[in-house]
């Protein structure tokens, strides 16, 4: 069978090189090209990086960086690691032209006609892009991934969903990486905590409620339960945790559920131990998209208490993006390379 | 004016050598000995400290280290730094023979006739010492500091408790100082969180209720509201971290008390920044003693958004226990130390 | 073929265990008994285990623990984690009955008929074990690898040995887990460096001119280079960085050498970039069994100048010891689990 | 008696902020304007400050920021925390206009006739402000002080040049302030150690044989020692660490001379304690302006081996800069704040 062709927008960053990673070697995809902003353009790709935590692959370091422009870098199916800003111009003139977006940038994300998905919990929101075409006038699309800590909530809170979430308070401690590179000053990082990421809040407030949202005729309808975020970044290098109290109509049902919860492995695992899941330890499980949860209890209080802890750049990003290009892909289960597992038809808002 | 006699108990450890330093100068006691276990008697005081972030005060380091028991250790008021264990047996014998214990441990906090006190929020409930001293026949007594992270929660709620609080949601993100020396393991601790902590979250449910419960005729009704904690430990040296949802009857009346809330210092700030409470930053504040609030919003979902920081050690331990020496010795304004200062009846509970 | 019988002596520890996982698949040995101290013994393994950072492998999960006796844990080969006071017992007795130990600890590195081996350096030593059994009436025989900081310099000064080290000064910066759990305190460590770890500079000195050391018709002849070491302790969960200074009597020679170092890999291989090697990036390389050399110059003062980094428990402990496993049991090239790899004929002093 | 009116340049940055605290207060300067690029000229100073660990003194927040120009900025001492590159153009303005240039920039350190000084080492190279001034028709004139890491090797390493140094190696360990804010970016140092710091290597080399240079006819001669540099980057917020091996004509005297070190308190204090000095707890000795020094002995191969700690900012910048203009200004002993401390008549090449 013939992969399909796959440029990746925004390759130079630590989110871009994280998926040319997985695109290289991909069942199913090809990488056709590499693109990145003005200054890049024309060199080679191994001489764009200016920080990499592994070697690039060998096939991709001579690459020529192509412009982040639909007549430049025209594929299928376009993964976008922008940082928002540019996304906001750069990947509807992909769409326009033709091209599936898939992106993590946040630009466009809460853009009611814009699928935000996790394939394991909405991938029937795909169908928002019928709606977008429509509007829009775009012969291709744009499908977007939540934002990391996003991700963590969501894939942690998916098993109670049925059982009526009313509103949630969550903490998250997140690692460096969440803020690329350079990213935060380690002057401000070692030894510290800092109580604020820029924008992160809002985020926490809506996407997941759009992610849980119902599609009903005139579009998506979002979710009712409300989230109340406090962010923190803490001096971690990897991994965030979001400690996550969840009030709910049917909590004696939730916490049978929450105990069968294993059912979501790969992508959400209850791990063992006492005083787990741990950035450090846990977090490059299922090649890092497993999100793993654990102080599961009935707080007595308020309903239930857990926390989750996922990969900042894989299941908060890179994997996660590439994950909705198999899912955008419609890709039968044989060519997934894994990051969901055929369990679509299980749950209940898909 | 003379001095009170005070003796130190469990001295060595990292919470005894804070009070001893903050005994050694006070305007209105005097160190009137060093008291440890067994394999420490008899020794050089100095020569019994097997870790100090700082030397110990020249005046101390010779004294001979004294036994825990009321034969050796005698002192009007009595200073406890001991442990959980040892002070559950030693602390009622001081009692008993006449010594007011004021002490740190967690080992009798809980009892219903021992005051558990942070003198800002409520110096009345001293007054259960006469219940405590004709239940057990006491000549002396026992008065506690709370725990480390209670003590945050404490006083950045406070101002709150008049609104009618009833629900709590804290997550803490605290310090290695707060499991002493030498706690936490750094190979656990180093770019990481562990989301346990031994004990921890059954302190934060019960003693805010009691700090906040009423005098009653029939002794201490516990305050009605309810916390659900999630406590965490973070790779920061010192500075406890409090992440605090507060559901409350009149929100608008409470937010208008923490615009207000400069009243509380300097026993609680708001500080100033966007991005603040800092541990690193903001750690020794009015000598330790100050608790700093910041990210204070009505968030829409339960109530009120705030996070609190605090000195592990000096307002979470040390100087926690030196005020209430203070409050018990019913020292006038004067011979304060500045730890608490005079509002006492401005408090609604006091 | 039929696999070598292989008993673990302390193998609940952090080295113990990481040389359980080496066992466990291995081609050539199997995993006969996994032994540790009494209060351990004839409980299931995995409820022995304290701490963790990896999952035991499923297949030795529910090994009764053995006692660390050659009655209860007799194999023909015995790699031992012991800590060094009782390795000083226990290793005789198992090598008198006739087993083959190999072992981490320090107890008899530096016993003048005990050979101290890196594969890739001095194989040859191994014939000190005639000198041993003779000298001792043992059937069987100790062998020991050397300490975790020790491992790193060596490998990375093995290429410039044969062109005349006169004198060595080193500055380690050794990470966490060097010191096994709990090993350094969180609260020593974070945001710190301590420039002190007990007999950590005698082994610096002594190790090294050993290991590099001369068979002689009367035995081992040490080197006849000197080290001067200060270690230091700083905040990185694992890999050790050695900040190398070397005099040479031919510093041209060795440079050329140093150029073509990569004939070493995959046990010592040059890293690429301005700012390595660095513990968090590299510290993985080889399964852990790679030193990392960066920072090469002539610095115009003592001669060479160069940076080199190991993995902490993996080159530098239970790696290592499993290489000289494979070694001392003469395993056919294709019976290797691939640490040294066949060079053994090209090093000078093999 | 009126105090001496002075400028600081660059006063937004770390050290800047550094600069004007302890001018703020100084028993003979006064604080007559801060200055700062062309971004921040004429705003208020507290808005312009991007970053800050302290709140600035009540008494700066509002003054109008000035331009870094003789015209908008002149004071008969100038102090700069410029970039190297802004201090390269800025610098020789203000000397040209009549002021006295005290810089922490490292853009004339090397120049021959620019003291490059240490009031506790080398106070009479001030003499080359005649040299300098005639050469290049200032009136007034550039004082420099050495790099952070330098101030430190060269303050340890003082009380040991009068018995004869041939060379050193040294490995720093240096802190993240060092580099500013934002500096270093975590994700590159939590749980991290970079052996590299862009030409701070080539300081190390050159400042200190500068700093030790004998006062000639002709100008200053540098001292013939050479120093073999090896610096890295370590997870510390503050304090930078030297590891230091000495290779001396007198050995035994220096010893000698070390064993009698407490003469050059408070510059330079040996610290008791097997594991120090530690930057974590030693940093903030003297106001910052203290060396500590620990891990002193002969080690039987090059001479002397000592690990020394100092304050990044403080005596390795802010603090250093301040004392060059206490002794600039040839204050009498009773106007000084006392960084050092009258014994300069007891140094050999004073």
């Amino acid at each position: 069978m013939t992969k399909i062709p796959v440029t990746v927008l925004g390759a130079t960053g630590v989110v871009g090189q994280r998926i040319v990673r997985r695109i290289v070697g991909h069942p199913s995809f090809r990488l056709a090209g590499v693109a990145a902003s003005a200054r890049s353009v024309g060199k080679r790709y191994a001489d764009t990086i200016h920080w990499a935590e592994e070697e690039l692959p060998a096939e991709v370091r001579d690459l020529a960086v192509l412009p982040c422009t639909p007549e430049g870098a025209w594929a299928p199916i376009v993964l976008s690691a922008l940082d928002a800003e540019t996304a906001r111009e750069v990947e509807p003139a992909f769409a326009r032209a033709g091209c599936l977006v898939i992106t993590n940038a946040s630009a466009h994300r809460l853009d009611e006609d814009v699928p935000l998905i996790i394939p394991e919990i909405n991938p029937g929101h795909l169908g928002l892009l019928d709606v977008q075409r429509e509007r829009r006038g775009w012969e291709g699309g744009i499908v977007a991934n939540p934002n990391c800590a996003t991700a963590v909530l969501a894939l942690a809170i998916a098993p109670l969903v049925p059982f009526g979430i009313r509103r949630i308070a969550v903490t998250t401690l997140q690692a460096a990486s969440g803020a690329g590179h350079p990213g935060v000053a380690s002057l401000d990082l070692l030894g510290n905590v800092i109580p604020w990421i820029e924008g992160e809040e809002d985020k926490l407030r809506e996407e997941p409620r759009k992610i849980f949202g119902q599609m009903g005729s005139s579009g998506l309808i979002s979710a009712s339960f409300l989230v109340s975020p406090q962010v923190t970044r803490v001096p971690v290098p990897h991994g965030h945790m979001a400690c996550i109290t969840v009030e709910l109509e049917k909590a004696l049902e939730a916490r049978e559920a929450l105990e069968a919860y294993d059912g979501w492995a790969p992508a959400v695992t209850l791990v063992a131990g006492q005083a787990r899941p741990q950035p450090r330890l846990d977090v490059e499980r299922g090649g890092g998209m497993t999100v793993t949860v654990g102080q599961l209890r009935e707080d007595g209080v308020f309903g239930l208490r857990l926390v989750a802890r996922g990969h900042t750049l894989e299941g908060g990003a890179a994997g996660a993006a590439v994950a909705n290009a198999e899912l955008a892909a419609r890709l039968p289960p044989d060519r997934l390379a894994g990051y969901f597992t055929g369990r679509l038809e299980r749950w209940p808002s898909g």
